[in-house]
């Protein structure tokens, strides 16, 4: 299905770019395109359409205006072309070329605002028939605009500091079943995982304030164990609650969160936008779990939507401090290439924001340290399993250990053969989860 | 192109039906899918991520829970198989089959949270590797669920109240240039604007709070022309100022308009969220003119993404008063039976919620209104013309003239061409914009 290869073995070759001035003041958005029209043609109308004009001139579009606030053409680099465009609507053409453009616009055009940024770089661009694929794969923005952000409040280094885990990943679980267990239940289980040694427990992203659990009746009970633990071991279990609700609702259960000594939370960030998770990141009393639910919608198409790159930048200046980010051979779609990048993005260079911890889930067992670790040489990760720890052969303890002995031996080298030779526990996981297709 | 044939064409054959039983208390999600499995087992595995499920059996997942919380496969209709999958990431198959299908779950999984909703009825779901395409085309929600939330404050009859305009569309426009006019040109053109006897101008999506044109500024010099045009002559003209920031200038921009006499504003929905969208429209004020930008980035795949018919609904539910929903013959992608169902699902049954009003836009210049008037038969509708009002070649009296002809001569059955005969203006917006490819 060569039409719907993943973004990232896409090729390109120049073909323009424009001669360097100062960036310092423009935001740049890269984006895969597919086009029936000449690459230049569609680039010079995305950009029109999103700064100065529309579908015809209008008077008051003076060249002084168009001068000072039009978006530019920075970059075009040609892509292979092919016979059937990737997504209905477009213009009828007999051929439809592929292209990886750059566009830029003045900060003025914007100023720092989030929301707004997004109705630039996105907005309608995905309605134009002049495209028959577009794809938002990265952003550069200004110094001026991402100091107008704290970003992460605690990022990696906040997340360590406050878990007390200084070293290697966090290893952390889901709450399953995601929905139907009540407070008592939930808090049975926690127990259950703080003797096994864990360090992040988060609810479901289906699981808030329903009549069964509701938020404040669980936090009480959950919190009453993770203190009791925290005061008799001195270890801290995190707990990252889902606020996903309203805007009252999310600061009510913020407050009812820290009232009760909790040191974490969560948001499922799509289903709430950047404002929200402006306010509820920006009071940095809680690490904030940025869970990204609704991800497929956004990426699952090649040329469709938003790349990681784009994205990761958006909620990192929101200031979400872990971040979502599939795993390595995950019981998803996302390919490992995709996830290694979107790893690495949480922790790029974007002015001074702090880095964002990457969580990798989705049927996550311990076996995938090996490969994590090898493409990616970093331990800065919550390693998240839901069935990997609750449904390991040996029990709770077990499936965390399984993970703790998996990193460890990942990174001192080993195979998970010859780890899974060495750790009972471990060996288990392998012959339960290790042998299923992914699922 | 038959692999992406637009939604509203596939078509199919009823499978299965679970015999009635009380819904009043299930929330019902219709999808269309394309799945490598078969369209039973691709179902129930949906069902059960999205409610008591994980990849593997969890010991606490008793039969008792899931009988209570577990979703449900309520109905599936087969449709065609085919041999390439929509979306990549699939299970590999030799034959790829669409389905509609229907999915309920317990109201009590979720409570009144419209975000949980979200991630209820969406979420994980593109992500799993046992669709090869998933779109969630309709919702229905018990009157418990809609009850916790008031909808539309205004809606069309609200709209109509506030702008005095009770018979005949609204006739809006776009600020255009989008962006780089000074408070004093954007007053200037509304002052022309108001003279024309325009309905409703807006910002556009672009344009909210930029050193060029700082909010406060813009929203005084344009409301003392709007205010004393309504002294002057008893119309009050209404404009959408452009909200769509962070939380707090949202607010702080909402009661400026307020304390200025203003009666509405605008959002750019999916920049802001869910949780602020219910904020602003919240405190009832102001009519909320939604904008949609980034749509297509959710629907134009046909197996990606949502349906109008659901995403109409979440944010009827939120509260917005006004909604984009393109326009016949638009300059965008969007087919014209999407649109004609787009503009019928804003104002179909939602239990009590009062009726959304429909914002024609993209393109639209007069012409549209006879086909528009032939297949909806309504004029409860918000007709926004940009460059057909702008750029009319009588100048901007000429383009509202125009369409106020086109509207009145589509509702009395006539044709364009015999309309165009008849009016000058009409005619003149015919040259200029009728024989032009839409582009």
């Amino acid at each position: 299905m060569p039409d719907l290869a993943p973004a990232s073995s896409l090729s390109y070759n120049l073909l323009e770019k424009r001669r360097p001035t100062d960036m310092s003041e423009r935001i740049r958005a890269t984006y895969d395109i597919e086009t029936p029209l000449p690459v230049a043609e569609a680039a010079a109308m995305l950009a029109g359409e999103q700064s100065s004009g529309t579908f015809v001139a209008v008077p008051s579009e003076t060249p002084e205006l168009r001068e000072r606030f039009a978006a530019r053409v920075e970059e075009i680099c040609a892509g292979e072309s092919v016979a059937t465009p990737a997504l209905p609507g477009a213009k009828q053409a007999a051929r439809y070329q592929r292209a990886r453009i750059v566009i830029s616009w003045p900060l003025e055009n914007v100023g720092t605002n989030l929301p707004a940024l997004v109705s630039t770089v996105q907005g309608n661009l995905y309605e134009l028939t002049q495209f028959s694929g577009l794809k938002l794969v990265d952003l550069s923005l200004p110094a001026e605009f991402c100091q107008a952000f704290r970003g992460p409040a605690f990022g990696v280094a906040g997340t360590r500091e406050v878990s007390g885990v200084s070293n290697g990943p966090l290893v952390g679980t889901i709450v399953k079943p995601s929905v139907g267990l009540t407070p008592q239940q939930t808090t049975a289980l926690v127990s259950q995982l703080c003797a096994a040694g864990i360090d992040f427990i988060k609810d479901d992203e289906l699981m808030v304030n329903p009549p069964h659990s509701p938020f404040d009746e669980r936090a009480k009970a959950v919190m009453r164990v993770i203190n009791d633990h925290a005061e008799r071991t001195g270890k801290r279990v995190l707990y990252g609650f889902n606020l996903t609700d309203d805007y009252d609702n999310m600061q009510r259960h913020y407050d009812t969160v820290v009232a009760l000594g909790g040191k974490a939370a969560m948001i499922s960030v799509n289903s709430v936008g950047l404002p929200a998770a402006l306010k509820v990141c920006g009071r940095g009393e809680l690490v904030i779990h940025g869970h990204r639910n609704g991800w497929g919608q956004l990426n699952r198409h090649p040329l469709l939507g938003i790349g990681y790159g784009a994205y990761g930048k958006l909620w990192r200046l929101a200031g979400v401090d872990q971040m979502h980010v599939n795993g390595i051979d995950n019981k998803f779609w996302e390919a490992d290439d995709d996830v290694v990048n979107s790893i690495r993005e949480c922790g790029a260079e974007l002015h001074d924001k702090r880095p964002v911890m990457p969580v990798l889930s989705s049927g996550q067992w311990g076996g995938q340290a090996f490969e994590t670790w090898r493409r990616t040489q970093t331990t800065d990760v919550l390693y998240l399993a839901g069935g990997g720890i609750m449904a390991h052969p040996d029990g709770i303890a077990g499936g965390v250990t399984a993970i703790r002995q998996a990193w460890a031996c990942a990174e001192d080298g080993m195979t998970l053969e010859a780890a899974a030779k060495r750790h009972s526990e471990l060996r288990h996981a392998v012959e339960k989860f290790g042998r299923k297709e992914p699922s």
